[in-house]
C-alpha cells in the first residue's frame, strides 16, 4: 500500500492480445496518476508462449527475482493454439501467483449502465468475488501412475491450511466493511467435508469478530443459479481457488463478458508485488488486429491503483471507464487503441 | 434394461418436499405404463433426516441388500435444518451412488417450449450432461489433521481412473449418437493436469471410435459462460463428478429452474439398481404445503422408464410434461397433487 511518487512496474504482455491491451493500460495509467504528479518506472518482461517457443523457458528463478524488485505488475495475457496445455499454467501463471504468495485474488464484478447481460432482468449487479490464490486444488500436488494404460490413476490433492483459509477470509470481512457488509461464503462442504469445514470454522471465527458483516453460505452448485438468477444478491463472496475460477467467470458472463472483467492477484503484507490482469486469455483468433477490448486491462489498472494507495486516481479511471461503457450504444465499432484513447480524454476530463 | 411385464421399485421419499413430490411421480409411472400392461410393485425405504434423527442410523448394509433385490429406485429428496452437513450426503446419497456403482450421471436439459429462462435470448436449450459418479473428488478421500487449530491442514483428493473414466466417456459418446453427434468434453486440464489429460486422452482414444461425433473441449470456467451466453451450443456435455455437480444446476437454472431438472444415477451394466431423483432437494421452507413442482420428480420417471426399456411410455410422460408446461401461462397456482393429475391425464390422453 506504499503511496510513493513512482510506481516501479513490471510489465508483461504476454501473448497475442496481451500486445495490444497492455499498452493501453499504461496509457490510462499513466494519465491517471499525472494530477498526482506520479510516475510510473516500467521495465518490459518478455515471458509467455513466444519466449517458451523461442527458448523453452517459462520463468526462470532470474526473472522471479527481477520481478520481485518491482512495486506491482501488469500482466495482458499469455498462451497460443500450440503450446502444451498446462506449460504456461503451472510453469508461469500459477508460479507467479504462488511464488509471490497472492493469496487473494479480487474480482470484482459490476454490471454498468449501457452493458447488456445476457439475463433478461439481472437487476443491480455490483459484487465481488474474493478468490483464494496459492491453495486448494491449484497447489499441483498430485500425479500419474500407469499413464497411458487402462490401469492408470490419476490424482489431484487440494490442500488447505487454516493460516491460508484465514487470512483470505479476513480480507473477505474488510471488503464486506467497506461495503454493503454482506459476505457469502461458497463451498460444497456437504461434499468437499474436510476443506469445507475448515472454511465454515474460520469464516465462522473471523465473522464473529465482525458482528456488523451478515454471512450466509451456498454450495457452489446453488452459487451458480443465483448468480443468474439474482446476482443482486451478493455484495462479497469468498470462496476457494477453483470455485474462484469457475464463478469468476460465470461473473463475468453475466455483467458484459470477460472482455471487461478484472483481477488482481494480490499479497495484501506487501512482502511481493502483486500482479494485475484482465480475466480473459490472449485470444489468439482476434491477435494483431486491433479487434481486442482493453477495458478489462484497463479496469485491472484500476485496482493496481487502488493497491498502490492512489485512490483518486483508481476513481478517476473506474469513472471514464463507466462513461465509455455508457455510450458505447452511439460510438459504434473502434479498435483498441480508439478506446484507450477515448479512456485516456475520460481520465483527464476529470 | 429389462423389460419385464412389471418394475419392482425401491421408492425412498425420504424428506420434505419428497414426500409430495413422489407419489405424483408413482401415479405417473402407473398410467404410462399401463396401456402396456407393466405393473410396479412398490417397497418404500424410511431413509433421510426423519430416519437418522429417530435412530442415528443413514443406510445400513440391510437396506443396501433389500434395495439391490430390486430393478430401480426413485429417490424424492432428502435433508432438513438439523442434520449435520455432510451427513446424508456422504452417509447415504452418495454412499447409494458408490455402492451401485451409478457411474453414469445423467441429466437432460431442455428449455420446453412456454418456460421463461432467466436468459434474455437463451436459443434452442437442448443437451445431456453426462456426469461421472463414483470417481473425483466425491471418493470422499481426504482428511484433517491439527483440527481446529491455527496449524490446520483440510485435504480433499480426487482419484481418477482410466477404467472409470472411459466407461462413462463411452456412454457419453452413445448419446452423442443417439443425438445430434457433438461432444463436450469439460474439465480443467490446464490446471488439474493429472486428472485432466487422463480425460482428454481417453476422450481421444474413445473418439476414434466414434469419428462420426464431433468432439469438442472447454475449460470447466468457459463451459459456464456458454452456458449463459450461448447454451444452444451443447448436445451432449461429458465431464467430471464435481464440475458435472455444478454445470447441472447452472444448467437447471437456465431452463427453468431445478424445479423441472432431473437426474438418473446409471449403472449400465444392470450389476445393480438405477436411481432416479430430481436435482432439486427437500426444500423445508415449503414442505407440506403442496406447493412442489412434481415435475421434475415426473421427468425422472421418464428417464426410469427408459432405461427399464419402457421407451413408449417415457415418450408419454415426456409428451405430458412438455404439454403441461406450454400451458403454465393459463393454468395458474396448481397444487403439487393437481399438476400430478394433470400429467396423468396428459398421460393417458395419448
Ligand atoms: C489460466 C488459468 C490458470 C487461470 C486460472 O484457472 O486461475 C484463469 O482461468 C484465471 O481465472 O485466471
Ligand atoms: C446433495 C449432493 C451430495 C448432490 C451432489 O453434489 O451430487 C447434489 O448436489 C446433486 O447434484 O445431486
Amino acid at each position: 500500500m506504499s503511496s510513493t511518487q513512482s510506481i516501479r512496474l513490471a510489465v508483461i504482455e504476454g501473448d497475442g492480445i496481451g500486445h495490444e491491451v497492455v499498452p493501453e493500460g499504461l496509457k490510462v495509467l499513466r494519465a491517471a496518476l499525472e494530477p498526482d504528479g506520479v510516475e510510473v518506472a516500467t521495465t518490459d518482461f518478455d515471458l509467455g508462449a513466444g519466449r517458451w517457443h523461442r527458448t523453452g523457458e517459462t520463468l526462470t528463478d532470474e526473472d522471479m527475482d527481477a520481478l520481485a524488485t518491482h512495486d506491482a505488475i501488469l500482466l495482458g495475457a499469455v498462451g497460443d493454439p500450440d503450446i502444451p496445455s498446462g506449460v504456461l499454467e503451472r510453469g508461469m501463471l500459477l508460479k507467479l501467483r504462488f511464488g509471490f504468495d497472492h493469496f487473494v485474488n479480487l474480482r470484482p464484478t459490476r454490471l454498468a449502465p449501457g452493458v447488456t447481460s445476457p439475463l433478461a432482468d439481472p437487476g443491480d449487479v455490483d459484487f465481488v468475488v474474493v478468490r483464494e490464490g496459492t491453495e486448494g486444488p491449484y497447489v499441483g500436488n498430485g500425479g500419474t501412475m500407469r499413464e497411458g494404460t487402462d490401469l492408470e490413476v490419476a490424482t489431484e490433492v487440494s490442500l488447505n491450511t487454516a493460516v491460508g483459509v484465514e487470512r483470505v477470509v479476513r480480507f473477505a470481512f474488510e471488503q464486506a466493511e467497506a461495503r454493503r457488509n454482506k459476505l457469502t461464503l461458497v463451498h460444497k462442504h456437504n461434499v468437499l467435508v474436510n476443506a469445507g469445514h475448515l472454511w465454515r470454522r474460520i469464516v465462522e471465527k473471523v465473522g464473529s469478530e465482525h458482528p456488523d458483516v451478515e454471512v450466509d453460505y451456498l454450495h457452489v452448485d446453488a452459487a451458480t443459479i443465483f448468480l443468474v438468477t439474482d446476482p443482486a444478491r451478493f455484495d462479497v463472496i469468498v470462496t476457494d481457488n477453483l470455485f474462484g475460477d469457475i464463478l469468476t467467470d460465470l461473473a463475468g458472463a453475466i455483467s458484459g463478458g470477460i472482455g471487461l472483467a478484472a483481477s488482481g492477484n494480490i499479497n495484501p503484507t506487501g512482502a511481493f508485488p502483486s500482479m494485475f490482469e484482465p480475466v480473459h486469455g490472449s485470444a489468439p483468433d482476434i491477435a494483431g488486429q486491433q479487434k481486442a477490448d482493453p477495458t478489462a486491462t484497463v479496469l485491472s489498472v484500476a485496482l493496481l491503483l487502488e493497491q498502490q494507495g492512489h485512490a483518486a486516481a483508481a476513481a478517476r479511471v473506474r469513472a471514464a471507464v463507466e462513461e465509455d461503457l455508457s455510450r458505447r450504444g452511439e460510438l459504434g465499432e473502434r479498435s483498441t487503441a480508439q478506446i484507450g484513447d477515448a479512456l485516456v480524454a475520460g481520465v483527464r476530463s476529470r
